[in-house]
């Protein structure tokens, strides 16, 4: 069951992770877990973040640099009477994609890296401009006092969760549902539950 | 800086935990970290999960119970004009609310709970209605075969980020923008700025 969620297309997989824009960072120090959620940028086979030099964060990697982070892009709720024609409970779910990136996480210490992993970051969350280069010397003092971190991806996980388990019967009905309730989500989830149908 | 994100008011943090479907879980063993998104419920003092009885999360929780759960919700995307009159990058910054509850994990064996927890969960993710209620004996088989799981709220720390470390003259700047723009989460997002301007 579990297989057919997973999706292996790297195309799709880069899409998805340049469209979200956070996702949660689990570190951990003496077997205790800490997670925070991040904005994120991917460049090549790093998520890069960045965030003050000091903190409970730093603390923990400082001591243990292995992380695990997770993104999610959220889907229709699907009411269990969407599929269910016995009033049952259970075919109640949410459907979604993620990604889940393990890896270690490396600071970045030279400047041109941090400019580049700045400029991606802007570029995906504000792809339409209207501020100066992060080249630019007005960023020097700024830049110099942010610190830039990046997860280097070792292993990386896509499940993708559109009904792609369910009967045809079932997969249609829900469908029908979706599409009367007719809200922007459910529209876009039609259309996910189509394109992944046969796996990816 | 830090403390004025900070929210203390029970009553907006329940609300917020009743409206947001699914945080990112982190578990380790071995120092080495494990994150999975997932939908949750909040009865009382721990937060309520279910899923398969085996797997890689179960493989890790049987061997340290230790966890942190983080549930976000996300507002506009600010660009960094809205506030910048000097074109830098720099204001740039997503709007959000965060909650992140470190505790630990118990395994839920009361049939009479796992029940309770399934009931919450619906109500929460299908308040309509329009299924038999859990304690239904349709549903033992299935409640049986499901692993109820809570983790125990120990600390809880809430972070609301919406302008309010800015200057009355930037943040009017920011509110003016985002009514130009006027998506939904834009103008959920300038009532969000008006209720925690001045900390609660």
């Amino acid at each position: 069951m579990k297989q057919i969620f997973e999706i292996k297309d790297d195309k799709i997989i880069e899409e998805l992770l340049g469209n979200v824009e956070y996702g949660t960072l689990a570190i951990c120090v003496d077997n205790k877990p800490y997670s925070v959620p991040l904005n994120f940028v991917k460049i090549g086979d790093a998520l890069y973040f960045h965030g003050a030099k000091k903190g409970r964060k730093i603390d923990i990697l400082k001591q243990n640099m292995q992380a695990s982070f997770s993104v999610v892009e959220s889907y229709s709720m699907i009411q269990s009477y969407f599929s269910s024609k016995e009033e049952l409970a259970c075919p109640a779910t949410q459907f979604f994609k993620s990604v889940t990136v393990d890896g270690n996480i490396v600071f970045v210490d030279k400047y041109d890296e941090k400019v580049q992993a700045m400029s991606a970051l802007m570029q995906k969350l504000q792809p339409e401009g209207g501020y100066k280069p992060l080249s630019d010397e007005a960023y020097t003092k700024v830049i110099n006092a942010t610190l830039v971190y990046k997860l280097n991806v070792e292993k990386l996980r896509a499940k993708f969760k559109f009904g792609q388990h369910l009967s045809q019967e079932r997969f249609e009905m829900i469908i029908e549902h979706l599409a009367a309730r007719g809200d922007d989500v459910d529209i876009v989830t039609i259309e996910a539950m189509k394109e992944f149908k046969n796996g990816v």
